[in-house]
């Protein structure tokens, strides 16, 4: 009889799959779904409820910080069930506007029936809408052949990574905190992470310093840096970028032959108006008029892709998967790769595309749907300011916790100053120090959110024994009893009892 | 100034993405594409319509084979947009019967909004109907935690392929001809496929000889053979597996230790009762009740994965990207590795994980809802078998052409044995002989189907000049003179051009 083992082992499959890391759905979410199925099956524990605040996910229960838009979801409906379109037209007229009605026909019209395959960079009339929106928002024309629709911005940035570097050689610049999709891509296709640090004393700047460090000791090791990544509105920071902290991207991009991997997703997300957010292809784009040559060679130069989403802003629609992402000065050879390599998956999921024909279209002023929709809009940029403003006053309040306001995104990312006692329990435990306050949060409280070192910000011990580390947390939750309140209370009882 | 040219060249991007090679979105689609945008312009062409039969795409316009599913397309609508259950009841008794109601109401519970993310491996509800659907199906219980719903099986295949291999050393063995995702996939992650020949002569059984051979000469080169694809029924055969053939591949499987990919996407698509669909998992249990120690042994130690699709079957629902694959025999730890690695795409989109839902859980007998479903789904059958068996005829009276008629599946994969002087013809332009058969098909009368070389059939030069190729074309167009027609003029025009 055969002694044949299983064939598949942690020994022998994929290594770069084992080193991959994903904090925001790993080891405290992980603990956060067990409890709240003993809840379910009604075990006792020290709360009544999970806080879920360990991903931004606007629509999820119970929170929903973000209902959905009356817009975006009538139009789903008559494009999942046109036969809606052919009731009475007393009965259409009492359930959708007119224009909702005449929008859902127009792309019935492009796409035939959302049940069947797209092209698989999507349905030119919505990359057409695409076009016209960053037209619109940046002032520069764009070509509809630069828009690749996505499921969702990190199946593009996962794509991307795949099909431009190479394993083992390239190195790309990402930033420290940085959102782990983009460490997790790095080791799963064996390249190399290059980390520069943002710093927190000036509102999480990036260190031009550090990149060229970091530049430099990759060359010195034989490694070939090939991009920067920039998170603007910041993830998990929620720091704002200026036109000036751009252009001194593109500068070193340009210098440093370096493509820019400018993730967009939070431009909707901005709760401040001293500084706006400014898409990086308008600041590249700007440079084509300058009266320096070089900068206008810069702006034909430089390569940049530009990331957005239909996950966050006023939608928050995570469920249906939409996104898109658009290459500038990128090489025709280059892109006709990117373009076979997308074709392998198909094409993006259909209502996820829809999505994204709203985002870049929504109703204008006259529309029978324009009021609606600028009362819920404006009712969940209220909510998130409200939430965000209001958490991180009291949390501000509190001993052995230092918190910025967030100029955008959806996060907060409060610096924890805890005691020695505190290393030296993590320590014992083999765990990191913001891995045990987020821990014992979660086990005592209930409320789930992730430690500062799951995004790359390790914790730091000072001279005199305490430490300095982060967690973030969505402002999603509603910021009362359920969040604040029962945060509060752990915060005091973690400080007392590792007090020296 | 800098003399720095642009970072991203072909000389310099992943080597792998460039081998990738994907025919039914490739080359000729993308001509027949250009055609189609020149006609929409006005342009004469020797056409006035491209007859897409490239890709299983069943609902795409204007074939139309599949119109929607009213029951799917009901609950989709309802759950993008709940509020329509809150309409007058009067109203919404008019446009939903009430099992959709109910249905949509217990989907609406389960998945809080479309618009949240869901846990990575798909929501759960969704999984427990999938276990039922397998239970009923293969008479064997199954965890629900061993279901990972995915963004159709393309997906699921890119993933897996990518978490259990290893780069430079593993290899998968797939059939000659095979469906091209799997030799892109390959490609992609540099593993080596190990071709088995699919024997057109025995209704395309494999060859289990040479099976073997390719385990024994990859092993020669120092590659680790782990796998072996099968696809049943099958993509481009069309021929459905006997038990008896299932059961020689898990034996195979299980002396030569190789973890088994079952591609059973088309499971409902069978047209003849003669050797129904036999999924590999049934099979592989079926070997626990036997009274031979090392069979009931086999049976739980062969690792398999069974992959499902809403894209085919008689729901066609390609656009929504759903799907399913099941883990069985898998090891604990490795499972662990991909549930960390599907959460880095973070969730299968919403609706395709409904439709998921539908697929397993259609309307029962006594629903007010069945009716109507097993009206349409038959009407879907017929217009399947019958434009099959139409055009099957037709080629077959074809001088040049031999074909079988379909077993199950989308496809039919006819022979062409052509004149010398096409094979020469072809060798002048650099293009194989199944090559310049389909382009020269397409240029005069806008067909689009694939060249057999494109699912790793090669043409053969025969002794006497002649050669043996193939090609494959979908069943879902009309087969009438859009298709069949201009196909036959097409044909014997070209016979009569190379006829020596």
């Amino acid at each position: 009889m055969s002694s044949r083992g299983k064939t598949l082992s942690l020994d022998n499959i994929n290594p770069n799959a084992i080193k991959v890391e994903y904090a925001v759905r790993g080891g405290i979410p992980a603990a956060a779904a067990k409890y709240e199925a003993e809840l379910d099956q009604g075990k006792k524990l020290p709360f009544d409820s999970i806080v879920w605040s360990n991903i931004g996910n606007p629509q999820q229960m119970p929170n929903l910080a973000q209902p959905p838009l009356t817009f975006w979801r009538q139009i789903a409906a008559l494009t999942e069930y046109p036969a809606l379109l052919d009731a009475p037209k007393e009965t259409r007229d009492a359930l959708f506007p007119a224009d909702v009605q005449q929008r859902a026909r127009e792309l019935l019209d492009a796409f035939g029936s959302v049940g069947a395959y797209t092209p698989s960079k999507g349905v030119a009339l919505v990359r057409k809408h695409v076009a016209e929106f960053v037209e619109e928002r940046d002032g520069y024309p764009e070509n509809i052949e630069n828009i690749y629709l996505t499921a969702g911005a990190s199946w593009g940035i996962l794509t991307l990574f795949q099909a431009l570097f190479r394993s083992g050689q390239d190195a790309v610049l990402i930033p420290i905190p940085q959102y782990p999709l983009y460490s997790a891509a790095l080791s799963l296709f064996d390249l190399e992470p290059l980390h520069y640090d943002l710093n927190p004393d000036e509102q999480w700047r990036p260190s031009l310093d550090n990149i060229r460090e970091q530049i430099h000791r990759a060359r010195e090791q034989g490694k070939t840096p090939r991009a920067i990544v920039v998170i603007n509105p910041g993830n998990p920071t929620g720091a704002c970028m200026s036109e000036e902290e751009i252009q001194a991207i593109i500068r070193e991009a340009y210098d440093q032959g370096l493509v820019i991997f400018a993730d967009e997703v939070y431009q909707r997300n901005v709760y401040q108006t001293e500084c706006p957010f400014f898409s990086f292809r308008k600041v590249l784009l700007d440079y084509g008029k300058s009266s320096n040559e070089e900068e206008r060679r810069m702006s034909e130069m430089v390569e940049l892709v530009s990331f957005h989403s239909i996950s966050k802003g006023y939608s928050g629609e995570c469920g249906r998967r939409g996104g898109y992402f658009e290459l500038t000065n990128i090489d025709p050879q280059v892109e006709a790769q990117v373009n076979k390599l997308v074709s392998v998956s198909l094409c993006p999921p259909t209502q996820g595309q829809i999505g994204v024909d709203m985002l870049v279209k929504p109703p204008r002023k006259g529309d029978p749907s324009y009021d609606l929709f600028i009362q819920e809009t404006q009712k969940i940029h209220d909510t998130l300011e409200q939430r965000s403003e209001t958490m991180a006053e009291k949390f501000s309040k509190l001993p052995g916790i230092h918190i910025e306001p967030a100029m955008g995104a959806l996060y907060l990312f409060p610096r924890l100053h805890l005691p020695k006692k505190a290393w030296e329990e993590a320590k014992k435990q083999d765990k990191k120090v913001d891995e045990l306050y987020c821990r014992e949060l979660l086990d005592e409280t209930g409320i789930c959110v992730i430690p500062g070192s799951g995004f790359g910000e390790q914790p730091v011990q000072l001279e005199d024994g305490t430490s300095h580390s982060y967690f973030r947390t969505t402002v999603l939750a509603k910021a009362t009893d359920q969040f604040v309140e029962r945060f509060i209370k752990f915060h005091t009882a973690f400080m007392k009892r590792y007090e020296d």
